[in-house]
């Protein structure tokens, strides 16, 4: 008998009908012989209108105890109603809130970090027989027992977090897609499903826009050698495996292993979310990057590609390129001022029309081909390039926004990745 | 400093506006100087709404373990919302959920009754400069440490309990009128509120149908000799104190004493929800009440009213009539039709059409002219009386229902109660 965790997000369980609908997929899942146990988010739209509750009586904006209290309802309405709907089918279930199952975190309010994780009335609960259903996205501070939140992508980090704590046999991530694509198929109508993809390529392709999988929930399965099942909650299609190297130091056996002959690329991944900002000759003396990058982590910007080159105006003198969030870039502009006349810089300029495209693959590691194959795609789609990064499986670039959609689509088909037919978009996404 | 516990009802916080109202009558509180508990119930209408959810995936309508987990939500909601509100006016807030507040159940869903109240963390908020905001209607089980929820009434008993526990000089009751009056402001417009009225008073009262305070959390601070103060969260008026018989066996001292001179008379209640039972030609021996009486215990029939006379029918029986509430009449009739033939009673009448009709007061057990009173102005009024019981501070009759609101208006005014002008009415009820 197999223990399998399944995580089902918020579009997946949005009504009565999504609910029942998950429910009767718990249950096929317990008559093929498994013990469940289920993660799940918050029902549709229930955390919008908690949040629009909040925004009614308070004018604060940011995470807070009180907020996190208040966000955790919603998770703890869909796990009872789930939990009432697996039973409606004859199946003994019983929910839990995240501090029930003992996710326990750091004190950090809408943005906990998982610090232990003690699952004992989980366990408990399925040898008793029933299928556990637990609260995800929340947790409770190890030292105050206050109720927190773990921040983005946080339910698909309770499902991973469980699945390694209980010693799982597979964690299965629903969507309302089928698995990981080559590409956003609703960019790209030729993207192909990938059967699998291994933990590394996952997070080149999760730190670089594609939203399947949440970047710290990879990090997780991959640090604890687990397997992930991405998979829809619309159809019993098989999804994409995501298989943690073996490498890794403290992964398990595998029984499906990572194929001999892996394929070159695994997809194309991209953002529409970072912004560019320019520092315009810097003169080029010993210590000025301590001073900018310094001034910028206090400021807790989150830095993605960073670039220099020299100056195009002035001998001595350097221009740095870096991208950065959005959200943050008034933050970034603001501390750059700050220290303008100490640095003694020129200038800074402020980029947000722009999009970042990466390839992502194990394969090109050994193969020099594939970054002349790139560029000669964008250079044939008429694609100039503003930066460019690298890691040994990725290669990205910072393009004009309004070229985005066209330059994902001419690298994809350079690497022969079309495919007819094959892409299926179900409806929003969840938490 | 006093400590002073306040319990607001669903309907003072049933939307954004309700919600700051409170917050801001919880801020005069603590401006005049006390130190502020709020036990809080479900917001409005949120109670229905998570049925109608439960309802929507599951055809089971008893209470369980993942119905009380559902309708937990509610006052993790409310109280959430209502701390942001309080902190909006700058004034620290902490929320608690039942289990985190230390209310510690039995393992009755639905239905649980406190077996220990552990407040430390309440206590521990409220010297660390807090408002603590606790869920009310919901504990945690003993045992398996499933949460709970206390059953109709439960968040004023939440609010009583905790009052108790934390030695609190008041409990201020809100709801949406302005104290405990002498009959319904809804059928008696002359009716008025009561400055005080006796823990046993008020007890009578609640037992008999006023629905302004629960019976069992009356009982909880009649035992634990808690001065009660029943008020309006939509105005600033002097309610009506629930004062503790200062014979009860561990009450404190009172501040405020009970007058020498009590009023005869403190109110008139009335019941819609019961039914009557007469069971026909009992065989007049020995034993037959055990068997009766016996099997509808064993079915957990709660009767009210017992009154037996001789048949007019035949020699050597006699007729027992029984009160019940209505949907536990389906229920009698079975376990009576049941024990019919051992029994050798001749019929089972049932009539759901009936209303019960109550005069309380402390002052009657030494005056013998309040019955006479009673019972003449009931028949002035045309009142035909179908069953009678009494204790020492209360006369109850069973009428026809389309007579209640006139027996309840005669009753009120034959006694002096009428005063014009008093009667406010807010606007609905909460849990």
């Amino acid at each position: 008998m197999s223990l399998i965790v399944q995580k089902f997000g918020g579009s997946s369980v949005a009504d009565a009908e999504g609910v029942k609908r998950v429910a009767r997929r718990i249950g096929d899942t317990r008559a093929a012989g498994n013990d469940v146990v289920v993660v799940v988010s918050a029902m549709g739209d229930t955390t919008d209108d908690l949040l629009d509750l909040a925004h009614g009586v308070s004018s604060f904006r940011g995470p807070s105890r009180e907020l996190d209290m208040l966000l955790t309802a919603g998770e703890r309405i869909s796990m009872a109603v789930l939990a009432m709907a697996v039973r409606e089918l004859g199946i003994p279930a019983q929910s839990f809130t995240g501090s029930q199952a003992g996710m326990i975190t750091d004190g950090i309010h809408g943005a906990a970090r998982l610090v232990e994780v003690n699952p004992d009335r989980i366990r408990e609960s399925v040898q008793a027989g029933n299928v556990a259903i637990v609260a995800g996205f929340q947790g409770m501070n190890r030292q105050t027992r206050d109720i927190t939140t773990l921040g983005r992508g946080g339910s698909d980090t309770t499902a991973v977090a469980l699945a390694a704590a209980l010693d799982a046999d597979v964690c299965e991530i629903y969507s309302d897609v089928d698995g990981v694509f080559t590409a956003d198929p609703r960019i790209v109508p030729t993207a192909h499903k990938l059967d699998e993809v291994s933990s590394e390529e996952m997070l080149e392709l999760a730190a670089n826009g594609a939203k399947i999988l949440h970047l710290r929930s990879v990090e997780y399965a991959r640090r604890f050698g687990l397997k992930l099942h991405v998979r829809s909650s619309f159809s019993t299609l098989e999804g994409t495996w995501v298989i943690p190297s073996p490498t890794d130091a403290d992964s398990r056996d595998l029984t499906k292993e990572i194929p001999l002959e892996q394929p070159l690329i695994s997809g194309v991944a991209h953002d529409r979310s970072q912004a560019k900002v320019t520092i315009v000759g810097v003169p080029d003396v010993p210590g000025y990057a301590a001073k900018i990058f310094g001034s910028l982590n206090d400021a807790e910007v989150n830095l993605d590609m960073i670039v220099q080159n020299v100056s195009t105006k002035s001998a001595k003198r350097t221009d740095i390129s870096v991208t950065l969030p959005q959200d943050q870039g008034d933050t970034a502009l603001q501390v750059l001022r700050r220290v303008q006349e100490e640095v003694g810089f020129e200038d800074v300029q402020y980029d947000d029309r722009i999009g970042k495209l990466s390839l992502v693959g194990a394969g090109m590691k050994s193969n020099p081909g594939v970054s002349f194959q790139f560029f000669k795609a964008l250079s044939n789609a008429g694609v100039n390039i503003d930066m460019i990064s690298t890691s040994e499986i990725r290669i990205s670039v910072i393009t004009r926004l309004d070229l985005l959609d066209d330059a994902v689509r001419a690298v994809h088909s350079a690497f022969d990745l079309d495919r007819e037919g094959e892409a299926t978009v179900y409806g929003g996404t969840g938490r």
